[in-house]
């Protein structure tokens, strides 16, 4: 059963609180829920992690190697400016995927470049919990594809 | 029946030929039979349309003004500079995913940024064939979130 | 009596349905009637084309050499993009008017700066239909100031 | 009877003497006298003052609150630079028309660019004395579109 | 008993009309009644000023020196522009302190850089009339510093 | 009685040892003394913390939910790079004062932009320990201005 | 018997008539005459198209795969925007050589970068209807160079 | 005798008081006799002004059409931010020489560009009151070659 | 004895595994016995830290203070966003010898600026583990020469 | 019979030995052979020069002033930078065509920029050592419409 | 009697004949005439050298290193570009008076800004060959100056 | 034994005289002295080279080939601009080592950027004289490195 790590970077331990409009009504728990379901009915077995800290992310990520085969991450804040998420990807060598909640285009042009996706082999965004829910049947997806 | 209108963009119709490593191998009818099959499933009605001119995309959105209540489109190459397709989709109000096989994000530089994403509501890229099959579970999405 | 070619550029056949607070509540066919009106109490005559295909607006542009004194232009989404409509302007010498419904120094900082402008004689923008109207006024008046 | 304030920049009081190929041959006077003609045939009430003092423009657009309905300013050389201006404009919340004598897309690059316009409705340019003319018929227009 | 110079930049003379959301609802009639209250409070002599022409502020900032022991100052408009203040303030060499009503970071990008503040000591924005009330307590502050 | 929570970034706890020049003679158990007794004044109840990590920074600004009315930050070298601070304080939408000890204006130009201001209200830098004294009157000002 | 295809790009049907001391005094039909007879005396099979529709430009590209083993092309106002000419170039896998009238580093300094160049071999600039004539020598060439 | 305005730009009033190291010791007084008295031996008739204000400088540079047959300006703050004075300078079209009292190229950044050098026929910096000494005998020099 | 804190930065706990064409093939364990071999050959005394996490570095620079007399750091992604390691460094008033094993200007163009280095006396790059070797001989000679 | 300076930038005496993938397999001898084979079949008399010394570039450009009627030049690593050689082609006034083996525009960005171009009427780049065999035939050309 | 190195950069030996509307009528033997004559007159020895390579005139300064006691240098195409001429005047610490022939700033953009500059004391621009009249005289000031 | 080429750039042989806070106090003569001597420690063999001529280190380089396994250079000044010199190494596949006297980030901004670092396979900077002693040691361990 393929395994896959998620991670929930800065601040999304917030959701639900933190304007609505924008990140949508379903608090964390209620997205993990959610995808603990999708991960059941996709085969996947998941590994979710929330951290508002840069290290705690990149050691989650440096631990995923040798257990996952793939990466889901919303890297919040953080996809905007840092190279050591950038780096920890590149160096674990696994696929990963990045998400967000909200249409980063939609908002400030400087949310608009991410530093992080140049480490990953995809992106999906604007969907709400929904991103998530496509992420995993992505990360199933490119798992698949590896194995060929 | 939610209706659904899938655009191409130029140079989509060289699929499988183009840069396999880039692109993936499957060619655009593959790609179409295996939207019409995942709508089929998802319950979703889609008209597709590929075309190197851009007012034919053009004409196509506004045509799809009345008829389809989501539109998933790859602009290729239109991406990076067509502020006609971003007007185009901004004036008919519908939701808009767009779609890349590739990453983006791992090309050049002047691919990392959209011009018509401003006008869409999610983006999804760097599954290949598969983007678009993920679009199309997103659109059925937000058409749903639409109608609540 | 002297002729003027009057050009909407690409999405101005959506006028009316697009965003009414930014383009006003005027469509095409009205704007077309009070150019005519506006022409004939002015002594002009018009051809007026409509297309969301820049090769067709290229081609009218060539067409009106030979036929019109003047053009007026809404070269819309191409005005900030198009080398292309901007050769077709500088190539048949005929003086330009470049009108736009809204006012685009209170819109997004892309739609700040113009390409095709710079193949134009003057410019007129903020007044919904009326810059239309405005835009007849000017053309007759360079064409007489040409023929001094 | 609609009254309106129309300010000349600095420089202006030099028309005729100054570049008659950018600027046109008419005198500031003659112009004034066409634009009062020009009132009287619109049923406008017109204040026309001509500064190359920031202040006083400031000061005559302070002024104009609670009289003008509208203002068409020129703000010459300030175009490109006067936040005072721009914060002028907007404090007293009266629709501006931005005009200009000569075609600033034709010129240097660093006249492409309006820092004034962002507080304006609209914007006309590149006929000369005639810019101004169409500009109190623009004003006549927004003025009766606000009382709507 | 310590002289502090309270200079009121361009178009703080309409405060109170000017976007009360913006810019809060106090005169600056009622601004100064409160400056001058607090400064007794705090043992200071003031000489308040408003201009909207740029060359009265450096007049008036050349007269302080001799006078005044500190200068509290809101060049509005001219922050993001005037090298001729900079220049002034740097000449009298007193400490000075730049104050704005709203919060400059929440607004426009061009109002994020300051010209002025590279000669001033301190910098307090976002408390509307009660910015220049914690400047006045500032300007104590540097006063007794600079003594000691 | 008003609760602030009082927040030092990163390399503060070494002040009064890092160039006294620059940031001033008193160590940070100094100037945390000299606010609880302006707090006393003031009638506030203060929470002080120093931390180096940004994600304890970040913990603390979501724990001020629920407990503080205002916070008081300073964030350092933060201040120019962290997207991640900037989203916690936009995430608990409580109104934060930004307080620097230093001119940042007097400083290297990377210093000049603020990315976390963007989520305060206001600002105050370049008085030292006087900054966050004036920090704490300010912050109790916007609570009651946020009560009326 | 090599066959090349040869690709004028949009505005080039007004040569002749559109400034004769930039673009040269012979018309479209004059330099395809000049093409054919340099063809056969090279050895060389042509096929000419102009357009001023990018989508007709793309979808020719499109045909010359399996047709020619070269293209030349000028690609006019295309040359500084078009990534989808770009794109179709680099997805066909033929040599390509971009040819221009006019030598680009003595114009308007928009004109000194090639988006489409990105996909040629080589470039060919500056020499009129000759560069067109040289380019068909150096496409022999290319065309030789591959076959060993 | 050829006559020549001297114009001297805001804050210079405040020579010698104002940072000697970089202005020199000498006070505007001292600077104008000199320049009187250089006059004196080189034959031309002087006008000197000093004005904070821009509108003063440009009002004056006005006046100097149908005086003066060049002018010697110093812009000082003005230098990298008025195009109202370039316009100024352009309008009379009179040979007009850039006085510098420091080297602007051993200042900050925003100093080494000059906006008003563009209406200038040349530019002499950095020898303090004998920049302005030097100017008059390159004003000779351009009057004595204009009317060769 | 002289005492030297050699600092890892995050992800180069994965050396070894990571890209060993660009990094080398040594894992951090034998680098750091490398230069404790070296170190003893020098007469230095060592203290090696490796962290994923920014704040940990930042403490442990804060307590070299008082116990090292330079620092040799890696400061790996950090390098070109990190203000808050270039505070730091700059609080501590140490030596700092900046290091990397791969040579940064062989690769992305966002590694080739460096924040960190401000704060640092000299930089070692290019050599693998040789350049932490490399930087060790460095910081004796910088204790050495800061003793004279 | 036309005389045409032909000049080999620096590093060009390597040629065969460098990267051959970038610069094709010919040495700078054998080029020099078929230039002067070239030259007899087209009438052209030549003289061939190889420096990497730019003054030794500039005396030759100079010397060909009187002997010469065009020149064909390879700036090589000066295309980008040297203002010097751009003065030294303008200066003698000689149709001048800009000659490279590679390709520019497939290589590193600031390879796309060239200097010196401003000074030549045509390019040629990309086909090895027929760049230059191509040039010789546009030189003839311009040489005779130059007489023409 | 004072000593001062005239330096005259590349292609100034071409003076007279090129572009004399830019560069005047004289050429470069006049002008030395003309300094000779000059130099005699302000009591100055000259030693006078005219390089077209970088080389040259970096030697040509480090010997004037204890013979002259001014610089006067003309560093034509190098003023844009050499950080190796900036740094030999800054080794020699001489005052080194930057000269033009021609108003730079009437001029390409690139030519106004100057690297060499930032090691001179002062620049004189626009006055053919009374711009080194001038600077001699300049020097001689200069000289006196730092005598006293 | 492994031969190494030392190349001292332009104005390196005024060491000792120029500017020593930034340069340290040894002459050229003393530097090489003390790399004759750790060249004989290391069992490395020696050329050492210092010019003030682009076109002379161009040339050491091409002679390099051949002869040295290894080259250390200190571009000086034409570290950030000469692509000739990062052509020449390039062109000659050796492992090169670029080195500097001084820190250049503490430097000019445009002192932080290197372009010839592209051709190196490291950098050592910061360190006076002992920068080249260490880049002897760095450039025996890259052949020994290279051998394996």
């Amino acid at each position: 059963m393929p395994r896959v790590l998620v991670l929930h970077g800065p601040n999304l331990d917030l959701l639900g609180m933190r304007e609505p409009a924008v990140y949508g009504r379903h608090g964390l728990d209620q997205i993990n829920a959610l995808l603990e379901q999708e991960a059941k009915e996709l085969g996947l077995e998941l590994r979710i992690l929330q951290s508002n800290h840069e290290g705690e992310l990149v050691d989650a990520i440096h631990e995923a190697h040798g257990w996952a085969e793939a990466i889901v991450i919303n890297p919040a804040g953080y996809t905007h400016t840092s190279v050591v998420l950038l780096d920890a990807l590149e160096a674990v060598r696994l696929p990963a995927i990045e998400v967000h909640l909200s249409h980063l285009h939609s908002r400030e042009s400087f949310r608009h470049e991410s530093v992080t996706a140049r480490a990953c082999c995809g992106q999906i965004m604007g969907f709400g919990a929904m991103s998530y829910v496509l992420a995993l049947r992505a990360a199933r997806y490119v798992i698949e594809r590896g194995r060929e």
